[in-house]
């Protein structure tokens, strides 16, 4: 997807929410056990209530590489299950990265055999564990710069090194094939983000959960082109326990739709 | 594997030699696609072939990712198989690293599910992304430090990042489950590391196709309980591709072996 045609669809839908997908088997309804992939199951009855109110989602890995290769079968049906929506941006949130061959290869696992349409890749290795992920066509990175958790404060803001990222990472790619992810804890921040990466989209996290605020978020981060994706996951997807768990996670999506409708 | 054991398994082997499975279904001898896990039974007959000559194995992650579910499949029958190698320490090479709760799912997939000694882990996100691998017993963090790769310029050595995460990190865990990646590409650089952690074990990689020189690492690395593990991949499980590839990748190991007894 480019970024002109994510644009048209925050316009068509009025939201920059991206829902996170951190499915979790001990945190979804109990009667979805009962299905041969409750994980899938779940995540498919999810996604099926809320598409029209956003236009990402992210799969945190993690979550589904804890259950093996059975979990990895999961990642590998959402993302393709995800495909039959035109108007939807996918997100592996996998925070890979690695020397240049083997870059490679987990480029291969998220673009070329699961089709996401972009991957958040931790910078720490520099540019050849970048640019890997950078060479498919319509394709994005998203590095992580300034990240919504309290061991951000450990490197990331040492010497300002998040800046460093977002200058440094400006000759390896461009605002068409790379994003940032900045956490809404630090939603004053984006205003300095924004001073060097004006034109990027940011992956903003953060928001509910961990306590940042949308208004602010919108307020420091928004450009032209919104410029923004702010992803919710726990508020949203397990907003309920019961049966009415898809419903319940459309109601806390609108919610969010709304307050982004107004802000854009 | 505490540390006194990995010590022991170094002496008896008269060897610090560390073997990288980043096995490639392009690489690997043709007359194994015919089995039904070529994969696995690559892994398995190098394993055999090998084990006495080096004290550990490390999977890079990303090769098996590529290949979705069915690769996610042979990573775990052969960190199954490793286990029955009592004196073989597992890394899995996987530069894992996101928020505690997301960290913790990853803990969960290398240590409790697969039983990995040791996970590689990228030391961008803090404290909080590295801890929850602490947190098992028995079981270590690898700390990227300072990388064998030239995008280790890009962030790394900027302000002297690595020795920033050398220092910080001493506050999280301790030389009885943390180690750290130095590349040994940087050799000399290893006398700077070990005036800051002298008694943690370092991984490192770059020795062989990407130019480090073992004597030099063994020379400004080596400390009273050896202190390396000193990886090589391709070197070793690609000396032949054709039917006598383990018997070959045993020749070349035990190359190594030999330089590392003399070296100890």
């Amino acid at each position: 997807m480019t970024r002109e045609e994510l644009f048209e669809n925050i316009k068509k839908k009025k939201s920059f929410l991206c829902i996170g997908l951190d499915t979790d088997l001990k945190k979804i309804p109990k009667h979805l056990h009962k299905s041969s992939d409750p994980i899938f199951e779940f995540n498919k009855q999810i996604i099926d209530a809320t598409h029209d109110l956003c236009v990402a989602y992210k799969p945190n890995v993690a979550f589904y590489e804890s259950l093996g290769s059975v979990g990895w079968e999961a990642l590998e049906k959402t993302a393709d299950y995800l495909k039959k929506f035109k108007d939807i941006f996918t997100i592996a949130d996998a925070k890979r990265g690695d020397i240049g061959n083997t870059s490679s290869m987990y480029a291969q696992a998220f673009f070329g055999l699961m089709d996401f349409d972009s991957i958040t890749v931790a910078p720490y290795m520099g540019e050849d564990s970048v640019t890997p992920f950078l060479e498919y066509e319509g394709k994005w990175a998203i590095l992580l710069a300034l990240t919504s958790n309290k061991g951000a404060n450990d490197f990331q803001t040492e010497h300002e090194l998040y800046k460093t990222v977002l200058k440094k990472s400006q000759q390896w790619g461009n605002a068409d094939n790379m994003m940032y992810v900045v956490g809404a804890t630090r939603a004053e921040m984006l205003a300095d983000v924004r001073k060097i990466v004006p034109d990027h989209f940011l992956l903003v996290p953060g928001v509910g959960a961990q306590g940042g605020s949308l208004p602010e978020v919108a307020k420091y981060g928004m450009n032209k082109q919104c410029g923004l994706l702010v992803n919710s996951s726990r508020n949203i997807i397990y907003a309920s326990d019961k049966e009415d768990f898809a419903q319940k996670a459309r109601e806390e999506a609108m919610k969010m739709q709304k307050e982004m409708s107004s802000l854009l």
